[in-house]
């Protein structure tokens, strides 16, 4: 009897020492992954030394002893550039961190030292360690999800119909070279290939203008796989479900059956691998949303924004998705929502960002409170650019930030109102919201650490239990 | 009985259908591969039309009726740019076609006649296809092979002795950065990716300097692997084969462990899948080199091509190798090697250039033979750039070279001779051997077709026999 006590006190001193969590952040290009994942690093290593985390218990308490990087399990996949991105920060003028394309990973040990009434406090252990596996990936690849629920004549009919005005502007080169095509005719290999770039060129163009709904979203980042005819598909205008006898009976070698074969190709090479290599063995997960820019953007860009996180939130909300659920089983058991960069408005805005982002995100976050999958939003700054003034104008005292544009002049300025619900129409033409863009402070007067907005709260969240 | 001769009958005439064949173009870099493959595409394209091809003998018998471009087979490797390198011969000056990055594809029917006594011919067929699927990738993944023969420790020691003089002072930096680096360390992420970036630099200025032996081949052209740790090894200087044991009890997470996994990974995960997937499937191989090249770079170059082709030639050599012929068993039955830019010497000197081909791969072809894998030596130009001149000097005709200079300067030039060996040390003092780089012929210059040496006797000695 005593003996099986030692054994499963003995496992269970194994289970703390084993411990190990993998943490996923994602959000659309430009949301402010790279700055998170720098900051997130930076703010661990230095814990207990400049790093301010009082939102963070173990913190706090003074039991979090701090961080270092370890070698990460997967080889082959690129290692998170955390020394790059620390010497952009300290280069003079300070710069933003270069963008990460793809997935990349890196491994943390974080020590701490148990609570005394803990359960590995009681049990006289001076410290214990948690490894964090971090990975990064760019939100467009969850974009891809709902291909999976389509063949190509389902999603080309789709895809006809999403097309806004100004989207169908940025699309017309691809619009004029797709005219003429016949889904009957043979296929033209050298044709395809460069109505597919026309594609991907429209898709490019769309994202430079600031819209985030893209689909395909492998078309954005091709990599290695650069001119391979698995990225040389497009949806066929035109084309209606009601058609698919008709077209069934295309040859094989048809413009119509070579997209198609291109199309399942890339959901069984490219979109499935992501998710049951990848996704589906994160622990938990954090979504960040530039809210304050796409506010800046415009309604036809908000309301873009807008469908495209119900997309992407899709890959979370398994519960409700039988296909997915099948298919990848992920394992997340606790999501945080983060509008970033709100060191970019004054402090009393944050309320009303968090807000606005839930109202984003109302219909996604239903449903994840239906599948009782614990989600939390946040407004955080990972890397804070600007300080907080006020300023006394005829007499009224009101809010300010000041910052160094991206031109290296310093600036003060008054952002304005955050709304604290989906901006309706009077909104916009009010134009009530000006966005700035800043460069990140420089060693000088940012001084020690690296001063942030909630990034403690947040890390509490999402890894703050296993600390105790 | 009249039914299974029918049958029978039947069966031949699919078979006859759907004759296939996968031809390999290979070559270090700067051999050739592009502008060959182009030349290929475009001979058997025109062929009957501005393509002379007279040393195959279906043009020569007028039975090719010409070749298609269709849709390949794997969708997920980036198709042969055809048209893109067509548009730089076509351009205006013209241009070399840019080089290819990693393995393309591309898939041509070829239609043609079969002989009147011939098998299909007697059958009354009018015409058969040819399905040729033509693979291009960098003969730097060859160099790879021996990797697989290795262990790190082995691997290590071997790099070691293999640096000459001059590519020590290339790798200086390298040397610098490795020196202090205690193979019993705990090991440092960091560190060793920057020590591995000074490796990959060495061998990127290696190649730059016109070195071929470089291993390992991917550290070139990391594509989406750049950053991931499986391409962060390199030698361990200092080791030796007899330290094993004591090196075997170093802790995992040691220097020299660390080092050790990434390259088994490396092997797993880098070199066999080319070989798994790709390299076995091939049933015929072209080996590109560019001998004028090395012979104009002097001995030290000239050396290290001879030694990287002996290793390039080893993975077609599997007979001998019972690790490879186990592992990958390639189906190849037919081999070609070919000195190309032969329209950079005066054509008298062909003959000699290919007696040097062959001493340059003298060991590796004996050893071909022995594994009674045919073999054949040419000497070719795929895209003529020169025309041949005779000029008389002092009542002496001298043979000549009329070309256009990448400056755009008309030059004609004596390249001199090249040497029928190995060539000995009194060659490299003497310094008999000019060569210059030409740019294309101009669409106007080089009138119908795209003039060629001996692409045609290639092409018979590669698919010839399955066109009767």
């Amino acid at each position: 009897m005593r003996q099986s006590l030692a054994r499963e006190l003995s496992n269970l001193i194994e289970r703390g020492r084993d411990r190990q969590l993998r943490l996923a952040v994602t959000g659309l290009s430009r949301a402010g992954k790279t700055a998170f994942l720098t900051s997130l690093v930076y703010q661990l290593r230095h814990a207990g030394l400049e790093a301010r985390l009082d939102l963070l218990p173990a913190a706090r308490e003074g039991r979090l002893l701090g961080a270092q990087r370890v070698a990460q399990q997967d080889l082959g996949v690129p290692r998170f550039p955390f020394d790059e991105a620390m010497l952009a920060l300290d280069d003079s003028p300070p710069r933003w961190p270069e963008p990460t394309r793809g997935i990349s990973e890196l491994r943390l040990h974080i020590r701490y030292r148990p609570q005394r009434g803990g359960l590995l406090g009681g049990l006289g252990r001076d410290s214990a360690t948690l490894t964090l596996d971090l990975f990064d990936y760019p939100g467009e690849w969850l974009l891809d999800l709902p291909l999976l629920d389509h063949d190509y004549l389902s999603w080309s009919t789709g895809q006809q119909t999403s097309l806004s005005p100004e989207r169908r502007t940025l699309a017309s080169g691809w619009l004029d070279a797709v005219a003429d095509l016949d889904p009957a005719a043979a296929a033209d290999e050298g044709e395809l290939a460069r109505i597919a770039q026309h594609y991907a060129e429209a898709l490019r163009a769309a994202r430079e203008a600031g819209f985030a709904d893209l689909q395909p979203g492998r078309f954005l980042l091709p990599g290695d796989l650069d001119g391979a005819p698995v990225l040389q598909f497009f949806p066929l205008p035109g084309l209606d479900v009601d058609d698919r006898q008709r077209l069934e009976t295309l040859p094989e070698d048809s413009v119509y059956h070579t997209l198609a074969r291109r199309f399942a190709y890339y959901q069984q090479h490219i979109v499935r691998p992501f998710y049951q290599e990848h996704f589906r063995r994160f622990d938990r997960q954090i979504v960040l949303v530039d809210v304050l820019g796409a506010l800046n953007a415009g309604p036809e860009r908000f309301e873009d924004l807008s469908r495209a996180l119900a997309t992407l939130m899709q890959s979370f909300d398994y519960g409700k998705r039988s296909l997915i659920s099948r298919l990848f089983s992920p394992r997340i058991d606790r999501l945080a929502i983060a509008a970033t960069k709100a060191d970019h408005v004054t402090p009393e805005q944050h309320v009303n960002l968090v807000s606005l982002l839930e109202a984003l995100l109302g219909e996604p976050l239903k449903d994840l409170r239906f599948a009782d999958i614990p989600v939390k939003a946040f407004s955080l700054a990972s890397i804070r650019a600007t300080r907080a003034h006020e300023v006394e104008h005829q007499g009224k005292h009101a809010p300010a930030l000041r910052g160094t544009t991206q031109d290296g002049e310093e600036t003060l300025v008054f952002p304005g109102e955050v709304p604290v619900r989906l901006p309706r129409s009077d909104f916009w033409t009010r134009q009530g919201f000006a966005f700035h863009a800043f460069r990140p402070l420089s060693r000088e007067a940012r001084g020690d650490g690296l001063p942030h907005i909630r990034m403690d709260a947040a890390l509490d969240w999402l890894i703050g239990d296993k600390l105790t």
